[in-house]
């Protein structure tokens, strides 16, 4: 069954569940302890996920994934959050039966309302900063799914659900067509229009500048101090590659007052810059 | 029309096309675009957060929690993410608005499960592990919120809506009553099977010593290596403060395989330990 007709089927089974009445799609949770804190002591004791508390009347049982996963096997949205803190590292594609819960965040608005939430820290953050003003301010911008969206290539992909092949992804770079992420958008001419400057760090390589200086153009990013790709040759990790190029940008004079990536490792090894964001990626892990 | 009232509308055509009690809680989100990706990049383009694709065909609007606040104002989901993620930081209160949400992530399952993957991915990594085994491995384990959960008092005191109250929360911990963690008792275990020697790191007090123990004890946890305390007098920050704990350990000939907390605080700062875990806490921020 293609994944379209099972949402389908989803759909139809909740229209007739919908008809009759609501119980199919929530579950009525209102048990009434006796007292609050036996609910939590049993609740914490007993080792068990059913825990059913008074606040939790309602709790949707059906629907975009919200509870998937959490009657064994893996838990999409836990397994998404284990992501994005750090905890799960080093996957080489996203769990099988996670590809339409990836690829409901990526295509809903969670994924939207999840950057936007990090880019509002960020832009706070900024206008908080004091800057040195003397054009040596500058912010790290991670490329692929931090500025650019793979999006259009990843969903139809798997979500990340299949290996990585570079070559199909090196053939979508090539098409310079990737969108760009309206919140980082945002960030960026924000930071440009305080006079701190944009510097491009990404695992993209030497050869790919010419079509992702297009791509950034075409999407109406424009005004970087700096493009800095991977060199033929270099082997180190991404960490130390990243963590390597920031040093130098330290030693010419730079003040990297800020560093933003979808990825750990555009953030992890000194110097990090002064503060680090990461945007949400559940597609893929670059360790 | 603004923003609210585009819902109401979509909203109340929900309930009249769905002809049934339920389905006021669906919005049923069944565009059909011509081309996958014209729809993307229309998507990424218009800067709206209303993106409606094929895959999404249901997404709850009412319920307890899934999209509150996603149409302005806080975003409670997006708001524990980007905490989670350290890129909301520095914060002294929850948002007002997300207590319900908070108080159902912290008391429904999804606490829980988050914190399952966290765990089995801790225990994953130690199984992996190549013990010195002349018992000098030591994990480091966090306690409030990491090793005993003090949800009893926050449940009472609005999940981290209301300013921290140390007069009521130390009368609290002098209870010694908080519950075991299950699922760090788990790793707890599994650590101490193999040998290696859980280390507590805590920001409570030396004068909390005996309750402290008292509390894990009565909780089944025993068999820690030691207790560090934070002692009287001590002026600098939570990530001073443990990473220079972690620094004497080191110094004395142990290896921090592992480190594990509920706060940035317990894992930031050299050394920080062979790996970090994260556990999830939305209801309050040590910086």
């Amino acid at each position: 069954m293609t994944m379209a007709s099972r949402v389908l089927l989803v759909l139809a089974v909740a229209l007739v569940a919908a008809a009759g009445s609501c119980s199919a799609s929530w579950e009525l949770n209102i048990r009434m302890p006796t007292s609050a804190s036996q609910r939590l002591h049993a609740a914490m004791e007993d080792g068990a996920v059913h825990v059913a508390p008074l606040i939790h009347a309602l709790r949707p049982l059906l629907g975009s994934g919200g509870e998937m996963g959490s009657l064994g096997g893996v838990a999409c949205d836990s397994w998404l959050l284990g992501v994005e803190a750090h905890n799960v590292r080093g996957w080489k594609t996203i769990p099988a039966k996670c590809e339409g819960y990836v690829g409901h965040y990526m295509l809903g608005s969670r994924f939207r309302r999840d950057s936007k939430v990090v880019i509002d820290e960020a832009i706070a953050y900024a206008e908080g900063l004091k800057l040195a003003g003397n054009g040596k301010d500058v912010w790290v911008f991670d490329i692929d799914e931090t500025t650019l969206s793979n999006l259009p290539y990843y969903a139809t992909h798997g979500f990340g659900a299949k290996p990585f092949n570079a070559t199909s992804f090196n053939a979508y770079v090539l098409e310079g067509s990737a969108p760009a992420l309206p919140e980082t958008k945002r960030l960026y001419n924000k930071l440009v229009s305080m006079g701190v400057k944009p510097v491009f760090l990404t695992g993209r390589t030497e050869d790919q500048r010419v079509i992702t200086e297009t791509n950034l153009r075409r999407q109406g990013i424009t005004g970087w101090m700096n493009l800095l790709l991977k060199q033929p040759g270099f082997k180190g990790s991404a960490v130390a590659y990243k963590s390597g190029e920031r040093q130098k940008l330290q030693d010419a004079g730079y003040a990297i007052v800020g560093n933003i990536g979808d990825q750990w490792s555009d953030l992890l090894g000194a110097p990090e810059g002064s503060r680090t964001f990461k945007l949400p990626d559940p597609m893929y892990y670059i360790g």
